[in-house]
């Protein structure tokens, strides 16, 4: 598999439940749907958006086959399957590996962080990709996690024939340009969020798993269209026409309001698993308000009415 | 069960593993007959140093089930049963009630931080403790999950008949005092290391789940009795002699200190499971030598010459 | 000059301004006439709570003389004198010594962070001791810094003879406890905040350089004496219930809470510098209350009574 | 004045001590000449670099003097006048503008952190805005100052007829982005290091004041002219060329690593103010194949073959 299939805008989707807290297979089929009709690359299913830590291990088994399935053969699906436990993710990479994954997006361990020297972290990254069939793409999520991936870690990392690439939620522009001035020829750098995809972009990544791609996926695949056509001043405009929208359902809101968000715009979004809580009615209006500046009422009518 | 049963020092006992990996149950046993020949309270199974997060769902219901069953009846025996979802957790601290848990230590959901405001926290905790047919304990331990629990939230908490006590790992002795200052009289305040035992007991705390305990056990408990008598001199020399023992086994080298100490002084301690990194040799010469000082080597030549 | 000398506690006076903006003399005299009137064991000139970071060179030159002329000669003045540059620090130590103080408390210089190794740091503090006619005593306050300074540093900076003691506002007990026992016999450790005084003194510090201070310096006192005469109890009480009026004066509302504070006392507060706002009106409500139940309104009272 | 008049790259310099420690005014008087003869911009006397923190009031009145004296009329000279106290800065600032200071580079009060709300940094920079007769850039330095100025708050600075630009030396593109999205048309843009030069400029910045300007002035030159001209993939590869040199002489090394190059390609570097270490000889062997990888000692004799 050629490093360069996993380019482009990828939507890490969230995970739907029903009232009654289980998956709601339905609603997210008719999601997926939605997203092929755009122009997204691929999807990531069980990224932290997908609420991956809060699934049960046969949910999250169930998922990958379910979302691979219903979406379109052509297109990527990318599986998170990161576990603290080298054994256990191994495991599950292979699982999803034979339930169609076409990559797996790997987080680092991190609740023992005091030992999550470069070292461990190495030969943690390193026994994976061994073992995995399919192609491995390390994460950076240090807001989560509370460790940062250095550049000097990834680059080394990028070494290996079966780690295909990175996304780096950090958003430290310095940490990016580092990887790629470091990283091989081909090694994949994906922005985590859509708050720096055009200077991802613009320093040498190719794409981006953004949440915001779940609400405006063909606002962010332009901007990297636009940018690789050297088309850089509409590209701008478009990013940081974003920016709002983007942190609504990032670093804001999170789960609760890319949630309320895809509700708002026709996707099922529903309620976050708890003991995450949903928005509250303030927000919400915030929300409606901010999406629309953004375009995003706008878009889902364009796309209802090409229907 | 009265609150008051839970006092004094607990051990939160690491797991032992063969060198394939799996759960060593024998050397378990030995352990556990060893432990039970010292001055300790009780035990705690599956806390941090149970590397619970390494651990496959199974295996943690075996463990349980096991340590219960041997250790002694009249000690208790309190099991760390926090989950990042809510259902999860109850599921499990059901569970670990049914296997003869006498109480549940749960830590707080951590990986979607920016959601974990103190309202979803609240809620987190009083559904486990309302569903929970056991006691439950609330843990904090920022430097793992890279949130602290305010003394306001856990004095709120404290106010729940089932929340019975807290296990601060924080460190931050004035949060200590405000618990104690505004929590209802029975609520049991736990040291969560031995670098602050003493000081947890004077400000009003009546224990401490340490891993220094699981290595230098009656030197702990002798803090916490000389405190209690107060023999306040000799419970200062005893601490003073005990922190670097304590950082070489938490902060300094973490499960993999734990385990070699264990294995220095006669327990079975085995190879942590990846991605923890075992410990090289300069560490294991210095350990050695650290032990020695806090007279951990000769503690264990006394309890075998008493057998 | 014996390191016994410094012990107890001290109040870090704020400094005094009026309406215009310059330093008010005549209120100062005032104050320092009614800390003269308690069991404070000494005051601070110059500390973080006097803005020293705000005042102006010839301003910290003529506060220390005032200071030192104005308050019992047999109780120790000690001057804050840290600067950013080793000269700058020397210089303006070596003036204050002239002018009075007793000894002097060092700041760490801080904002060219990244170059303040530990190598750098001891040189910087061995070149002031060198240099001082008085003694010097170091002054860890992490939190307005951005920096720590370790025990083992501390305890490498208590060996020269010239260095009598540090004044540690990190608030880390384990810390404390450390310096406690690493440095030599008669190294006087010192609470930064009236939050850890009590634990400080129990593990082996000697008193405290406290804001709380200077609106309840008896309560603070009596603590030091109550746990010198093991009448532990009645200390962790006293302990218990300053909480609440530390944080206000401290990490709550800082120096605007400080004077507002003594403002509502009978002493003169007045308005903090520039670009540090007074407090609101909602924020002078809560505080009083906050004085109210910590008896500070009642010990004014008293204090006048008796007068 | 134009706000357009500040663009392009500006170069930090630092400032020049003898054997003694005193400023070397006549190395620096050739170090001007030789940055005269660059594509600089412009220079910043007393930033960071500068040393600013470690030197004395009058110290630093001359400089601003000397280094406009000695630098072309026609390029901006910006001095670093940000104090504590609001008084101090606005008094400074004035004194910096009689000096011929083109415009004021201010820095946020830090040591009070606490109290540092956006209500009093606010308030803060108004007050030294409407009192400077120059035109006030705002400057962000986190890593030192352990405060962010948030997107939103230097927005509202940017109203401010008298508030021309903003250097971030934050490195957060996002924010940057935010700045840029937010603030009225004009405003400038500053990178505040070498490591993001490009991506400011992408995104909308107009220049940047880097450490890395002062070793390397021409190609820094080059990335925006570059950049301008949409020579995006020239551009490209030249800020991924420094990214090691900048790091060398900021985050690495610092102004000891920016000293010890300016020495080695041909200017005078001379010994940092105590505390700041100067470089080991390890070090300074590593820096010279930074350098040497850079272009800069190539860079340093083809601008003397050239004379």
């Amino acid at each position: 598999m050629a490093k360069a299939k996993f380019a482009g805008v990828f939507a890490p989707i969230p995970t739907p439940f029903d009232e009654g807290g289980e998956i709601a297979y339905g609603p997210l089929r008719q999601n997926l749907a939605r997203w092929a009709g755009t122009r997204l690359a691929g999807l990531v299913v069980l990224g932290s958006n997908g609420e991956f830590a809060l699934l049960d291990p046969d949910e999250k088994e169930a998922l990958v086959g379910f979302v691979r399935e219903h979406f379109p053969a052509d297109r990527p699906v990318i599986a998170g399957t990161g576990c603290e436990s080298t054994r256990a993710t191994i495991r599950f990479t292979r699982r999803a590996a034979q339930l169609g994954a076409d990559a797996a997006l790997v987080l680092n361990p991190y609740y023992y962080k005091g030992s999550m020297t470069d070292a461990a972290l190495k030969r943690f990254f390193l026994e994976v990709a061994e073992a995995s069939p399919i192609p491995v793409m390390v994460y950076n999520m240090p807001r989560n996690t509370g460790l940062n991936l250095s550049a000097g870690l990834v680059v080394e990392l990028a070494q290996h024939p079966n780690i295909v690439g990175v996304k780096d939620s950090s958003g430290n522009i310095v940490q990016i340009s580092e990887i790629v001035a470091g990283a091989p020829e081909g090694f994949a750098v994906f922005a985590g969020s859509g708050s720096f995809l055009l200077p991802t972009i613009l320093m040498g990544g190719v794409g981006g798993t953004l949440a915001v791609a779940n609400v405006l996926p063909n606002q962010c695949a332009d901007i990297v269209s636009l940018a690789g056509e050297g088309r850089l001043e509409e590209a701008r405009v478009l990013q940081l026409g974003i920016l709002e929208a983007n942190a609504a359902v990032t670093s804001r809101w999170g789960i609760a309001g890319l949630k309320a968000a895809l509700d708002m715009i026709g996707y099922y979004g529903g309620p976050p698993r708890p003991p995450i809580l949903p928005l509250g009615e303030a927000e919400r209006s915030r929300l409606r308000e901010i999406l629309r500046q953004a375009g995003a009422l706008g878009e889902m009518e364009d796309v209802e009415g090409g229907r």
